[in-house]
């Protein structure tokens, strides 16, 4: 395709982005299409013969586009907010059109040495000492399975090199909470522990990880012969926002040499705002640490960032140095491909840069700042009316909520839970999350799309009162 | 940012982009900057308050795009062509405006069912029956690592819902040519069958896999105890694109129960032409297949299409199912969150689709075939000229070359070697990548950026030619 060509085609894609989100108050929230229904009205076949871009447009406008689920609406509560906020777009649209390829420092100098100035930016923004240094990943999944390989490795005395994880001893084992993340779970079986060496621990009232739970499991495999090698602390477990308390643990991970991965992928872009520090008060002692920006902070997905205290270790369990890939800068620069799974990397702290830039910091404190109080106005209301209960504490900005009328308990509790918020969210007027807490399902509301404001909020607790009440 | 605003800076960036590419032959090749060059002129600490995007953009053209390397210039020789090209970069500035997040089916169907769709395409035109189904990963890396995973789930009877890896009685066993890329190696250390349990197979004259060796070392496993689990055969080995015989090693493969994984990162894209399809001839034998279109195909990165010929197993390895994550829509598609490692997932078959709608099929062989004759040409005049030595055949579109002047040879030949390869990286003229050949420094050269047509290769080789015969 010729640049003017592109030209040409590029603003209708601006044009097209910027009508979407202009207008995007006034689509359902979530995609009511049928399974299949989108594919089948696309050919089975790939083109033979080049087509008019026009056409292309056209069938994203007429077959795409009305069966999205819209993440930006300002009335979506799903799962978490992902922003994919227009300024950071700008610099993710930039990222592909300099069509860079981060293969080790040469192979593009701007690349790496923004990433090693932007994930040092939020370091400063997160208020985490000079100890820690960042890479950007993908997804929190990846960089929990990375932490997890590092534990794996420094628990093992480098096993990789010689026998790797078959040639061991005594078993290596991993803790975590039960309200810790799916991809916890994934990333310990992925690296090779076994879930027999994976202690998913209780949690207590605040579904914070019970620190005696942790000493008794480790006392407990340390007399079996087994090996403790790593704890993932949640700060913000998935559904409620819960954070496990990082100074016990991270005191008991460093009288046994545990390593400590904290997985804030939701939370730690609150760490941002001073007053939310004391939630991850212990942070320092960690090991590791991910959290993902294109959550609430407003960056285009995918951009989580992975911190450690020691890059060298890291860098032992992931580096590679085949020629082809050596350049006479080595030693004098960063290579980030010896700090991930991938070899080749995107451009992706350019979507970081454009939204830190564009936002300022005190942008996305006063936006964060507006979505913790509507959560707590909500979490006021929830609690001042009769048959509504909140189900965890508020710390940020998720509401766990379920009506309960009189008489309904059990599986017909969980049957009418299920039928409003699948009224809620077959409307199209919002969108929340249906999920189990301690065996029930419950209603879970994530506040914090970008155009998500007050009389959103309001109005969605209009929406659940009359629509459980209906039932 | 509001949409007018990013209206109005979306067409800079698109101009900025298209002005870029439209004059990218008037740059140096590869970036000359000094390490932190770049870095020292930015702030070491992050803004507090919004700045003018104007200012932003300033800084990226001023600061950053002079110290760029190229990967788009038509004088781009090293390490893999790259293209990015402009048609697939539509769908990608698409694919983040929409701002989907394919967390499941449901979160983005347009997202999973256009995955569907174009993966299909793909494998309809790479000639692939219709036993695969295919994935898009970030790289191939990810993608091998999957497909070791997966190997050693099947190996060992799905160990990792008990005790993994650790509790095996016998040791797995991975097999590899010494010509097979770096992230094999790295695959199979992070997945933890250990360096121990990895081995380098010698290869014949042409670089391919010796299936007399394969043979040999599973047999002297099997001897000694140990389980051979999986092979990772290269088509398109990365040094000299050597293809191994697929034919011998898929047999073996099925009469002993192994893992074939074909890593076709490079030249899986050569497929689409009907006369390339001998060179991986076989290839339905592989349980699994990697090829990555955001090379040589022209997709904008990343773009890696992992397939499998038994999803049911994938989806057993990666799958973790919480309450959040299921929806009514559950066993009636496609949960791609469960075919690899992330579980967040981007538009990303919107920029394969734009591709190949844009080129259409005729098109990208018509590209694909002019790169081929481009490197039989090179290798032509090289057979021709006195001194000059093609190392390894030429089945695609990486010619390896030395320079040989009388009575140099050994270490002399290796200074030779750097110095012309480095003189020609340096001057900006042209960029191929240095590489270690059977213990020798060589120079390889890799034909097929968008732009290159014969006149581009035929200056690189008079420039060869003449800073070879300077030194």
């Amino acid at each position: 395709m010729h640049p003017d060509e592109f030209r040409r085609l590029g603003y209708q894609i601006i044009d097209l982005i910027a009508d979407y989100r202009a207008t995007i108050a006034s689509r359902p929230v979530w995609s009511q299409a049928r399974p299949g229904e989108m594919r089948s009205q696309l050919p089975a076949t790939p083109p033979e013969h080049p087509e008019p871009p026009e056409a292309i447009l056209a069938d994203v406008e007429q077959i795409m586009m009305p069966r999205l689920s819209n993440w930006q609406h300002p009335r979506f509560f799903g799962y978490f907010p992902a922003n994919a906020s227009l300024a950071s777009l700008l610099g993710d649209m930039l990222s592909g059109g300099l069509g860079q390829l981060g293969l080790n420092w040469q192979a593009s100098p701007p690349l790496t040495e923004l990433e090693e100035l932007t994930t040092d930016w939020m370091r400063q923004l997160l208020g985490l000492s000079e100890a820690w240094r960042g890479v950007i990943q993908d997804t929190a999944s990846t960089s929990t399975l990375v932490a997890l390989l590092c534990a794996r490795e420094r628990a093992s005395d480098h096993s990789q090199v010689r026998g790797g994880l078959q040639a061991l001893p005594q078993p290596l084992v991993v803790y975590t909470s039960t309200q810790s993340h799916s991809s916890v779970e994934k990333a310990a079986l992925l690296a090779g522990f076994g879930r027999d060496n994976l202690r998913l621990l209780p949690v207590d009232e605040t579904f914070a990880l019970r620190v005696d739970a942790l000493e008794a499991a480790i006392a407990a495999d340390r007399a079996a012969g087994r090996v403790p090698c790593a704890v993932v602390a949640s700060i913000g477990a998935t559904a409620t926002t819960a954070c496990d308390p990082l100074e016990p643990i991270g005191a008991i991970c460093r009288r046994e040499g545990i390593w400590l991965h904290v997985d804030a992928a939701m939370a730690g872009s609150a760490m941002i705002l001073p007053e939310c520090r004391p939630l991850w008060q212990g942070i320092e002692q960690a090991d590791s640490l991910v959290l993902n920006p294109h959550k609430w902070l407003g960056a285009a997905f995918d951009c989580s960032l992975y911190y450690v205290r020691d890059p060298q270790h890291l860098i032992r369990v992931m580096s590679t140095n085949p020629s082809y890939l050596q350049t006479s800068a080595d030693g004098a620069v960063t290579n980030y491909r010896d700090w991930g799974i991938p070899l080749g990397r995107r451009f992706r702290a350019l979507k970081l840069y454009f939204l830190l830039r564009c936002e300022g910091a005190e942008g996305l404190r006063t936006r964060l700042r507006r979505d913790l109080a509507n959560a707590r106005w909500l979490a006021e209301q929830i609690d001042a009316t009769p048959h509504w209960r909140r189900l965890a504490p508020v710390p940020l900005q998720t509401v766990c909520v379920r009506h309960e009328p009189p008489g309904l308990s059990g599986e017909d509790l969980d049957r009418h839970t299920l039928r409003w918020v699948g009224a809620i969210n077959a409307s199209g007027a919002a969108y929340l999350t249906p999920a189990i807490l301690d065996g029930r399902w419950m209603a879970r509301i994530s506040i914090g799309a970008e155009p998500t404001e007050h009389a959103d909020v309001a109005a969605l607790w209009e929406l659940m009162q009359a629509t459980a009440g209906r039932e």
